[in-house]
């Protein structure tokens, strides 16, 4: 089965092909600038990019380029658009209502809609794709994989704020968590390094890309995590703030002469890693500046390994105890560093390094970096949200989609 | 020496004298109403509450009413004005600048004016009463004691928000903390019961009454705590929510209509345990509900335990290990049940209850509540911020005041 795996932002489709249960991918790439004058597609195949511009006014369009690619006789990996068997898509806000990836129907369309009030810059986009593929590729039958999903299984007291209850019941205001793909995938992969079954393992998943977020996992079920309503609670990111006061808000409004929209615009796209350095919202270009002796550039590192510490022990209160920590995204899997800064002083958990290890365990490297001995493994992981995207899809569409192969 | 306690609110006055150095007090109590129609006195003389009425238009005929009731033949400490030899206040926000105790100076009132602007309901009454102390006993030498001074030993990766580093410039816009005195009167208090000495001692102070703020103090030393740049962040609390998404704040003034203000005013005085359970924001009226069964309730005893295991665990972590977990004011004191709650589950840490011990353990009674053997011990220590603030006055009075006796 093939199955296209597709990731729709507000101007950009990402997209990659698999061959399914094999879980092959050969043929992906990503469109960008959607709706601007100029339009961008790298496509990439059996290892070469292909380059190509255009105006591509819309997302139908887009995906019109997308399968066009797909099926270049040089570089394509088809002959025609119904050799696509089915798509998978990321949706970022699955609501209160979907705990796990599923078919999209009419009535599943309906709900991303709605849920568009608690994601309205990433929904929309995501349902778009979905409309998108269902006109150009009508006879693939498609599959909705939540970025909330795998938070579902929090316990109340953990995804409740404590504001008055009346706006959970009225606005869904709660923890969702985002990120959930990836957590899935890390989880599932950790098991699967460590030999144990998942049943009985205790995680601390960290995904600490541009986006940073981790997430306690007892058994297989995510039962908390570090972003709450929305993607801005938590870490330090490469733009986010994650953590602060809220009463912040109100005061830098009065100060500022800023709205609360606008200040929260501030705290999503100025604060983070670029805010406190001032030099970039780059991991990799922050490390640098510090390694240059920029004081600023340390102290964002401080501050970003001091925020993942302090959620390590929470999440190890909240599990009773911890046999792995997982690290991934960008900056888990690349920066030995930062690995090595989050990791000093915990040895109280049992958390303690094989620097050699640490220090090879660069791109997309699989690995056990802990010491020889100690307690707590700590894993590399590098995540692969399509791949598990693909999976999904594959399941649902072959259990519950009619598909005869 | 005689030693007047003074902690003035917006609309009222608390007091206390002892004798110095001894710590005795046996006359206290509070003023209620200032300026409203009707204002009251309740004056406590060697363990007799005595009731007085009328209108007390300001701070300064406020203050005029104690020092009278401080006077009265029959449950008064002193025959004259002259006898109070010296006034401790108690001084919510000492900015950047104020890491200890300090004698007032017209320069010191100066810098409190100033940080008005972050503690602007605290501070301008803190002020009020320094003046009003001024000018009716022009000979006592005053003293203020600050609630965040005793957190001022915080690294800067710990006070530090991940926001625009010009706010922090322009604004001052860090992590504070509040409960000072009462954080470090049980630090103290805590290393004489372990009779061990205080720079060797890693310890997570649990100050939870009406308002809750927890601190990891490492060697006596405040190195994190859990309200921030105001007293909202960190804990479930009575009414404030402590910890939230701060998207939370444009999200709901959209929704309801509410300017960031409001909103802020909503996150401080409807929420936490009254928010959550719509009964209380009375400890012992939530518990009381729960025990009768009502869900809302539970949820919010939930909540809050869970939040504060969270902590525990986070601070662990910054701390390297634990000594000692200290409880103390209202609800740390006297509610063994929220106790329980807490410590439950967080062996992991050797953290455990002797629970015949714990719960007995009520009513301002200093106790070791861990089981016998358990590595971490768990202590309950009535706070006494008055006795500190005095010995802090006595202090600075004898070394910088002048003092001859």
């Amino acid at each position: 089965m093939k199955v296209l795996v597709l990731n729709c932002g507000s101007s950009s489709i990402r997209y990659k092909l698999f061959d399914m249960p094999e879980g092959q991918a050969s043929t992906g790439g990503l469109l960008e600038r959607i709706g601007e004058s100029s339009s961008v597609l790298r496509h990439t195949s059996a290892g070469r990019e292909v380059r190509r511009e255009g105006r591509v006014p819309d997302h139908k369009e887009g995906l019109s380029w997308v399968v066009r690619a797909l099926m270049d006789p040089e570089h394509g990996a088809i002959r025609e658009p119904s050799e696509i068997d089915a798509v998978g898509h990321r949706v970022v806000h699955g609501g209160v209502r979907f705990t796990g990836s599923v078919l999209v129907t009419p009535e599943v369309l309906e709900a991303i809609r709605e849920f568009s009030t608690l994601a309205p810059l990433h929904n929309p986009p995501n349902l778009i794709g979905i409309e998108a593929a269902g006109d150009l590729l009508p006879h693939a039958p498609q599959v909705a994989v939540f970025d909330t999903a795998f938070h579902g299984t929090m316990p109340r007291y953990a995804y409740l704020y404590a504001i008055p209850y009346e706006y959970y019941e009225k606005y869904h205001i709660r923890r969702y968590g985002f990120h959930g793909t990836s957590h899935r995938y890390v989880t599932l992969r950790a098991a699967q390094i460590l030999g144990r079954p998942l049943e009985e393992l205790r995680l601390i998943t960290c995904h600490l890309g541009n986006g940073c977020s981790m997430a306690a996992v007892k058994g297989g079920r995510s039962v908390d995590t570090s972003m709450g309503f929305t993607p801005l609670e938590g870490l330090v990111m490469g733009t986010r703030s994650g953590d602060v006061d809220p009463a912040i808000i109100p005061f830098l409004g009065r100060r500022e002469g800023l709205s609360a929209d606008e200040v929260e615009k501030v705290l999503n796209r100025r604060s983070g890693l670029l805010g406190l350095s001032g030099i970039s919202n780059d991991m990799r270009e922050v490390e640098r500046a510090a390694e240059g002796g920029d004081e600023r550039a340390k102290l964002a590192l401080e501050v970003f390994a001091y925020r993942v510490k302090k959620y390590i022990g929470a999440y190890i209160a909240v599990l009773g105890g911890l046999d792995a920590l997982v690290f991934t995204a960008g900056i888990g899997e690349n920066s030995y560093r930062m690995r090595e800064r989050i990791c000093e002083g915990l040895e109280v958990f049992g958390i303690a390094l094989d620097h050699r290890r640490n220090r090879r365990t660069v791109g997309r490297r699989e690995e056990d970096i802990s010491r020889e001995g100690s307690p707590v493994r700590v894993l590399v992981v590098p995540t692969d949200e399509e791949l598990l995207i693909a999976e999904d899809t594959f399941d649902i569409v072959t259990k519950e989609g009619g598909w005869k192969g």
